[in-house]
């Protein structure tokens, strides 16, 4: 199989644990596997189909009563590749198999529930893969960033999150958190790419180098954020993404991982086979 | 391009237009192409490309204020493939900006108010292609043959749902709406292979076989539907599906045609392309 690839697991080498320094992260880098583009491309189109198999099990025993899904979180600086994410790994699900929600800024409404309020309701059914492009972490992130919130408040929301995390993952949800990491440069790189070519330009706006202008202080956010709400229950990931490539094949793992841990096998049916045949041999 | 294969436009063999009989249509044809499989799957690999580039493009207007979105109906016999519509055909446009939604039977909530309530709260966002996995007029489909209404109420749905799409196309949505046509005996194979397949088991039920001995009450309310909703707003298309790759890139040249009329270009970006060019140059 394609995904032998790899010398070790990213679900182990890209695991945020103790120590944890995101300033350490080589953004270029390739853990655990040595490879280029057309490589990638090859492992993302071979390992699809069991992505999807693996899916269909996952909803066919929720047919059954199952209560599990798989929820991926996506959180990343502008033009990290959250979208690239969603296309060219999660596109390999069936799209009914699919929960997939953009957080944008939030809406008055939202505004004048707890953080968490817009969240749950967002949350992927049973059977279902979920996917988060940014989530409840912005409100850790650019909230803490931009002072939307005392800083109080923001601080106990580390504490609020994984709280919510733990029951989430109780009540039968897998969570995948992920971090793309672009390095300041690549950033660069790819917002010029965006305003000069005429398909791509509506993606960018001003206020993008507003947010750019913050590197640091966003860095630093994201390091609060992945080393304190990195749990045995969710741990984050944080994935090099200076090579899309990379950060596909890398997360298509991580989900493959998840996934082939939750041991999903086709449902015991609750009718019998053999008088359903007869039945059908009649009809 | 690989779908210069067809000779005619599918838009124009499949529409149901006056005096159209369902019971005159081959469910073993291919109007519009000659074709096997291995052909069929080019041609939808081949076309994916194109239909999530004028999905983006859609989208790139919905930023820019366009409210304009695609809507595909999906109406169908058990087992004549909607799923792998869905799965083969959506699934080449990426996930986020798709909005697929399956009905089922309504719930008690549902059923107290008008059967387009659920259904309106359904409707794609602008920007987005929709899929409705079943619809509104599963209420002129099981609900007349089920008789699950007053014979007056049904009578009166087909007007309804006529001035209620009138209503959504004059919004900006485009409705392709797609009855994929399966014989009877082609049914009872596929609901026998269901049953004889591990990994298809859980997706048959006893309860399929009662709603098959109903076929000829099916396909009775099946044309009453499409003769008395097929309109200039909204044309029903009927698809020969015994042969799935048929179906498959039958829809997709659908959708490919109804995206093309919609002259989707990409917007005009409201800043200043030269000023953000040497901002970000300094950044």
């Amino acid at each position: 199989m394609a995904h032998s690839a790899w010398k070790s697991s990213p679900s182990e080498l890209l695991k945020v644990g103790q120590g944890f320094v995101i300033a350490d992260v080589d953004t270029s880098s390739t853990p655990g596997i040595e490879g280029s583009k057309k490589a990638g491309e090859k492992i993302l189109e071979a390992n699809g189909a069991e992505l999807n198999e693996l899916q269909e099990r996952l909803w066919a025993e929720s047919r059954y009563e199952g209560k599990r899904s798989l929820l991926l979180v996506l959180q990343a600086m502008d033009t990290a590749g959250k979208g690239g994410i969603v296309e060219h790994v999660i596109g390999g699900v069936s799209p009914e198999g699919i929960s997939a929600y953009a957080f944008k800024k939030p809406t008055k409404e939202e505004l004048s529930h707890d953080f968490l309020w817009r969240v749950r309701k967002k949350l992927p059914p049973p059977g279902m893969v979920g996917v988060f492009d940014r989530s409840h972490y912005e409100d850790v992130l650019i909230g803490r960033v931009r002072n939307l919130a005392e800083p109080g408040a923001i601080a106990h929301r580390y504490t609020q999150i994984n709280e919510f995390e733990k029951e989430i993952v109780a009540s039968g949800t897998t969570i995948v958190k992920v971090m793309l990491h672009i390095s300041e440069a690549e950033q660069k790189s790819r917002l010029t790419d965006r305003v000069e070519r005429t398909e791509k330009r509506w993606k960018y706006n001003p206020g993008d180098l507003d947010e750019r202008a913050l590197w640091p202080q966003y860095q630093e956010a994201y390091q609060l954020a992945v080393q304190k709400t990195s749990t045995e229950d969710a741990p984050w990931f944080v994935i090099p993404a200076n090579h899309k490539w990379y950060a596909r094949i890398a997360v298509q793992q991580l989900l493959l991982d998840a996934l082939r841990g939750m041991k999903l096998d086709w449902p015991q049916v609750d009718y019998d086979v053999e008088a359903e045949k007869a039945r059908l041999a009649a009809s």
